[in-house]
């Protein structure tokens, strides 16, 4: 039978991907399936590549007769027969010496949403549900499986557990209007005739979708102990910037014992280096990787390198060193005030020039559930900054101590009752723990220099727009 | 340094999983963290077994001085350190010899909510958030994340790339109003003195939690040819059955240039027998493996043995099979009439004694988007059903004929317009393609015998119940 050699347990036949890494210099017939990527006709033969998503580089098919090769279009999906043989020419190791095969889906050119000159990333996002057989897309796409993969090799490696925690929850995001609301349901007990017809909430209380997986991955470090997530999270938030989607992937971790911030940022780092090192090795970084933007790699690279650790500096530093900059920063940076996108954005690329890690922030500026540091003012967080993107990863050790827990909450002004349930995993068996979140497509946007994360994520959806 | 032995590359000390796999029979000086599950006082010794949730199993603790084993409480968190060595007694292969620890976070047993005695179901989903600090809750937890990882590697292994469809969609579900939809956002237009405040949608029309993400894959299975996804789905049902939440998790996958629903069914059993493979070699089998379910175990087994494929019969032929068994069934069997849940299970249970695929349904039963059979009056789908869970899997070749799908379209009374995108995707190099979608919870009450799938997801939500 057809390509069993390939592909012996498989349940499918080889994918293009799989062709192209065959160590075999034997001509072997195999069957290709594809869509056509690029034509080029001759006098007396004509190529085309072919590609079917699973691979950067499409497979070159080599057309003696000019019959087929007459009929195929951009983007007209094909099944070939053939001969897959070491390729004479440049730029690619096999070809496919085309014996038959047939058009199985037209694709008018004419009137292909697809165009072979580049397109606009606005036209895309309004082609959402064509714009993965761009290349670039496909890569992107492609970067966030190996992405995700190689999280969860690293995670398996370090004893952690994956989880689901739920996406409705009925936290509310502490009010601040962010979050989500379900829409009420039509009430069971129907309104007697003349009233407004009833509705209710689905789950007897208001449902909000989460901001964050954390509280909830917190309870079940406090029995698996060590857990992440990798989930979607939703922001009810009006602003259009490049590093925002109303709803976006978050990757969140969360382990019992780890007792410094060092600790955790230890974790984080090796995290970090461990997927950007995969991503580096994968054949997607060709896509991304133009000339212009070797640099950019090159400082990847230099980033993800095990030898050399990430610098730690506090905020308290962090401030200082931004006053002493003399950069005319639009916000002042002063001991107290957030770090502004400007600020995080000099600190990585200017101070440091790569990954930093920036611990220790002032107590108001962080939510209620970071442990207190010995100082009384500030907490034991840290975010991790990273060029071109700003934060990435932001973490810290969680309050395990249930008195002074208990004070945070009042001090954020926070209701202790919604939080019981919170204050009795300290209660009963508490453990020192912490954590972290990062997002997920800023990942993404940092390993492959795509600048706004509306195109790194299949389907992004925002503040007015929602398309498919 | 502690432990490096055990761990070497890792960021993290060894887990308690990891300690007892450890293959050294010599004592060695470890730290063990964790929670204790039960303690046992003897005149010169005592014994407690500490879990730390990363194993089936806990790791026997020994403590030669009372002073420490005094103070112990069931579920206390305690650190230790010791001798960890092999064990002389029966039921454990290594075990600790405790040197010193101390208590980190205390139980009060007079208050604590997991109690040892055996726990209702009801009163741990009230505890929902201590409930995984129970053996049953935790190896399903375990069961989870194992079978998460199974699934990766075998859609890995097979050529697929797992993505990331959107959770918000535009797509109602049909209008059948199973789909829970978003609440409008306070207008960014305020209302004039005198009128009530507006609302408006926040993405500029109405959006809904997505009950499937088969048109997206099949968006993105255009270009990437074969995806999948683990991915949350709601259903706002007020259905209370066993087998229903209003969160669950699908996994779904679609691919193209499959051309029969007997190919995608040998996917689909390929998978599952390479899940359950997988979780039978697991330790948390012994958690749910009690003596009287051991029936239950070996009919597991027997559905996973490669070498015995699973039948496959027509809706037509299990029809003609309910009606003439002689069962009392509640709804009468007859063509054209869904297979009842009670129909379904005879059919798994009793007719087949295992699992079994139905295939081609009357088109009347089925989505629109499924491939006509050539008889007209069938579509090219199967469900496959299991003992005691029923319907597991569902799929089906996607109708790839742009004229057939438009009237499949018209047949439904769907807006031609709304799927616009959707019939782009035929209209542009359309590929031939299928797939289908598993009931995550479904699969682990499948394997792990638990019965309610509000047991087989950390926080179920259903009509009514939504905690933290």
């Amino acid at each position: 039978m057809f390509l069993r050699r390939f592909a012996s347990t498989s349940c499918l036949p080889p994918t293009i991907y799989d062709l192209l890494r065959s160590s075999t210099h034997t001509p072997s017939s195999v069957r290709v399936n594809g869509w056509v990527k690029s034509i080029r006709r001759q006098k007396n033969v004509s190529f085309a590549v072919i590609t079917d998503g699973s691979s950067a580089r499409g497979l070159q098919a080599v057309f003696r007769s000019g019959e087929l090769a007459k009929r195929l279009t951009n983007g007209a999906c094909v099944s070939l027969t053939g001969q897959l043989c070491d390729s004479p020419g440049k730029g690619q190791s096999k070809e496919l010496q085309v014996d038959e095969g047939e058009v199985i889906g037209e694709c008018d050119p004419e009137i292909y949403p697809i165009q072979k000159q580049a397109l606009s990333v606005e036209y895309l996002r309004d082609n959402c549900h064509l714009r993965a057989r761009t290349d670039s897309i496909a890569a992107m796409l492609r970067l966030r499986d190996t992405s995700k993969t190689a999280i969860h090799d690293f995670f398996k490696r370090e004893g952690f557990h994956s989880v689901h925690t739920p996406i409705l929850t009925s936290n509310d995001c502490e009010g601040a209007g962010e979050a989500f609301r379900i829409a009420q349901v039509p009430s069971i007990h129907p309104a007697s005739a003349g009233e407004p017809s009833r509705t209710e909430e689905f789950f007897s209380k208001p449902s909000y979708l989460t901001v964050s997986s954390q509280l909830h991955l917190e309870a079940l470090a406090t029995a698996i102990s060590r857990v992440y997530t990798l989930s979607p999270c939703f922001r009810a938030e009006p602003s259009q910037t490049a590093r925002h989607l109303a709803e976006f992937w978050m990757l969140e971790a969360e382990w019992a014992f780890t007792q410094s911030v060092d600790d955790v940022c230890r974790v984080v780092e090796a995290a970090m280096k461990a997927v950007v090192n995969t991503a580096l090795a994968s054949q997607d970084m060709e896509v991304f990787a133009k000339d212009s933007e070797l640099s950019r790699i090159e400082a990847l690279r230099s980033a993800a390198d095990a030898s050399r650790a990430w610098p730690r500096i506090s905020y308290a530093t962090a401030v200082q060193e931004l006053a002493k900059s003399g950069q005319g920063f639009q916000y002042k940076p002063a001991w107290g005030k957030p770090l502004q996108s400007e600020h995080e954005k000099w600190l990585a690329e200017t101070l440091v020039g790569g990954p930093v890690f920036v611990t220790d922030y002032p107590i108001e500026l962080k939510p209620f559930y970071m442990r207190l540091n010995d100082d009384g003012k500030t907490v034991a967080c840290f975010d991790l900054l990273v060029p071109h993107v700003g934060e990435l990863v932001g973490g810290s050790l969680r309050e395990e101590r249930l008195d002074l827990l208990k004070r945070a909450l009042a001090y954020h002004k926070l209701d202790a009752e919604a939080y019981r349930w919170y204050l009795e995993l300290r209660k009963f068996g508490g453990a020192p723990h912490g954590g972290f979140g990062m997002g997920f497509e800023r990942l993404i946007s940092w390993i492959s220099g795509i600048e706004n994360v509306r195109e790194c994520i299949p389907m992004p959806r925002w503040a007015g727009r929602m398309l498919l």
